[in-house]
């Protein structure tokens, strides 16, 4: 039964079982490791199988860290840890009204735009500081493939942090 | 029956249907919006059940406004909203010849390059002008999930836009 | 029945065929060119139909070309072109444990840093010369829809490239 493949085996499941009972048995997302000497929190590669719903999630950018400083300064955004900390709220809130939650994330591409407080590079250990409370803990251990690039902007000034996801479910 | 999900409710739909006249049960596209108080025209997020094709488009690039100018001059490229407008117009022929309208695009990431006329930043404003002639009209509602953010290039000097989409049918 | 779509004829198909034998019958991936005049080695579309597993590989960096040269010098990360092939390398390896290849690859988004030896511009051509070994090939002729973007940095300085990839099977 294994050559039929992961179709086949979820169909031939249904003929068994009767299509009612049949969603029980669709196949799992399964979430590949970097490997056993690479602890980095991110899965190598996430398969969906047939059978699943996927959401295209838009970017998320962060609510205004202090919304009665001058627009566009680090006062008003705050720094990196705290903007991607914003928007992994953001994205929670909004995953939870869909009946999602990170768990369900298979997918991630994490744009930063360069810190000036970091000589104008992206403060990737800042946004790790803020992922890591979400992923890979003991109440959420599933980790998306994820993807990370510094950007020349985003949609406001001062904003350093969008992030997008895709879901499986 | 609700808790079988929709793969569950499909395929328990097509046992009592027969399979021939299963397709026309298959789970429609849910476009999630923004939220009431939010009439940005993208969607929050899009919910794409299992039993559709998905698409993968390659960005989409314009074509120059002005083939006679100089290559590489706003005059030969047009600003951002000509450059949107021509992209818009490409992945429009694309679609058409794929059986797919823009009514089908379920995501879209759009990468924009900071635009010399306006400080250096991405012309977000003149993309939106065009964006808006093809999403959220009266003859076509739907709206994709999508990320914009600005890059620091393209593959040809002065060149503004790049759009890839995906969709779902 | 080809009003029915690929999910109808699949069905129907498994109906006539007996659900162990379906898996068979399942639509292949579709790889829609640029067109006649365009031989550029992407495909402008591709189409997966329902039925497949869906891959979402996280963003690969390269290796160290000269582990021994300062971190971050051209010495110790090597020029556009020798990064590709080690990112592709990189990846082959990982489709390789997944039991994927090159061939299954539908998507593909190219992140590159401006190279100071192209006078801070993206070395596009470089790139290609990497990645045409592994895409459009007589071994492998199969090709993604792809987007390439050049951002303003990526993880490490000195690093030029990252590609992220979607498969199915």
């Amino acid at each position: 039964m294994q050559s039929l493949g992961t179709f086949g085996r979820v169909i031939a499941g249904c003929a068994l079982a009767g299509f009612a009972a049949c969603a029980a048995q669709a196949a799992d997302v399964t979430r590949h490791s970097l490997g056993s000497n690479n602890n980095f929190p991110i899965a190598r590669a996430v398969e969906v199988p047939a059978g699943k719903t996927i959401y295209f999630h838009s970017g998320t950018t962060p609510a205004p860290l202090d919304p009665k400083a001058a627009p566009g300064t680090p006062e008003y955004w705050g720094d990196t840890k705290s903007q991607t900390l914003s928007v992994f709220n953001r994205i929670g809130e909004s995953l939870k009204s869909l009946n999602l939650g990170f768990g369900d994330v298979v997918a991630m591409t994490v744009y930063l735009v360069g810190d000036p407080a970091k000589g104008g590079r992206m403060d990737f250990e800042g946004m790790m500081a803020a992922y890591t409370q979400f992923f890979g803990t003991k109440e959420q251990p599933n980790l998306p493939a994820r993807s990370t690039v510094q950007v020349a902007g985003l949609v406001a000034p001062g904003m350093l942090v969008e992030i997008e996801v895709q879901l499986a479910k």
